[in-house]
């Protein structure tokens, strides 16, 4: 299961956590569209490499255009080609950018998630020890 | 059935001039999930009219907002905050400039339906002469 299919299960408090970490800057559509290639990045090392970072923005791109083509829906295909404008316009420049933005995203993903099994599993040896 | 309704049964080459409509300034998701309201308001004269373009701009953002709470598909609630936060930013000081944008995209609409109509007659009027 992705990362982002377990984010998705979570109850409306932690939610509501992941919301506030989508905006302009990575549009939550990406993250959801393309949320295994995503995840099977490593955005943590482009950070601080620029000609990875550039690779990753070009395919992050290619991908993006492949979802729009497969597309049917009117809506949803224009608002891919929206997206895939305002990264261009946003990170063409400035690759390393994208890779912060979406490796802090991930990070604070596994933060969450990581707070929930901390949780449950204190839940669980409160219970066994009453 | 709405003017929105009538525009995606268009063919794909006419749908594109539709797309290039629709960007920031006026999101197609308000377009789409606010359709018929938005096609039963005066915009045309609230271009001229700051007060009344103010009052539209308020029960649109509380139309937005009724949307948002409705909505239970996570992805769809949070793009609804995202350009309900957009729309504020962008028109809160100047309403009359969106009063102005949706004006003239469901005018541009029009304009491409109407094209279509004018079309299919002389087709129609070709094939009777024939």
């Amino acid at each position: 299961m992705t990362q982002w299919k377990q984010i998705q299960q979570l109850e409306m408090r932690l939610l509501e956590h992941v919301d506030y970490l989508y905006d302009d800057n990575f549009p939550m559509d990406i993250r959801q569209s393309l949320a295994g290639w995503i995840e099977s990045q490593d955005w943590d090392s482009a950070v601080n490499d620029e000609s990875m970072a550039s690779v990753l923005f070009t395919n992050l791109l290619s991908q993006l255009e492949n979802v729009r083509m497969q597309e049917q829906n009117f809506l949803q295909r224009h608002n891919m080609k929206i997206i895939h404008q305002q990264l261009q316009r946003k990170y063409t420049s400035n690759t390393t950018a994208m890779a912060r933005v979406i490796s802090t995203c991930l990070r604070e993903e596994r933060r969450i998630l990581s707070s929930v099994s901390t949780q449950e599993q204190g839940a669980l040896e409160q219970s066994l020890q009453n």
